[in-house]
């Protein structure tokens, strides 16, 4: 079973792998919900190697499951699909609605 | 309103009041139920001026609420009160299991 918890330190910057093991990119930091406390995403950057390195792209975080082989995450996505995912520049502030979060959950069928 | 979300690494490193104003410490990091992504805590750190430096306490996410005025948290707790709370050292990594974060929330008088 191990530990029910994580830090959130120790979340950053943990690479994320497709389901064949393939390495998509790392967790920049969790979008958190202010009044629950709830974490509403991981936002996932591709590290610049694809020259979208200032994209994050924001992952709901039921999707994310920790592989102790790989040492990181693993979502059922491949690199092509996150291609067509919703994003934003690092440098903007998305405005984090309900209404964002619920196309987001939408795009990936997860529910809100 | 504003943003109803806020990043993990804007979260980390900071400052947090007593009411009064007083500063209390930083937060060092959040710790986070793995399954639902829910934050149990903040990790609360004095910096090592009181000579408890690597000591952490656990605060209820509930209990910290944002001062735009201050740019911190604001807990509604004393110094000496703190000194009586739960901790750890940062170096132990802590079982958390569901009986420790009872334990933890039950020393602040916050729902579980």
């Amino acid at each position: 079973m191990g530990n029910p918890v994580i830090s959130s330190d120790k979340v950053e910057g943990t690479t994320v792998y497709s389901p064949d093991g393939g390495k998509l990119g790392s967790i920049d930091n969790l979008i958190i919900d202010k009044r629950s406390g709830q974490v509403r995403y991981a936002a996932l950057e591709f590290g610049g190697f694809l020259g979208m390195g200032t994209d994050r792209y924001p992952i709901p975080w039921s999707m994310l499951t920790y592989d102790t082989n790989l040492d990181g995450y693993v979502v059922p996505l491949q690199q092509d699909q996150l291609e067509q995912a919703p994003r934003y520049d690092k440098a903007e502030s998305p405005e984090y609605t309900d209404e964002y979060g619920r196309r987001v959950y939408d795009h990936y069928g997860v529910t809100w």
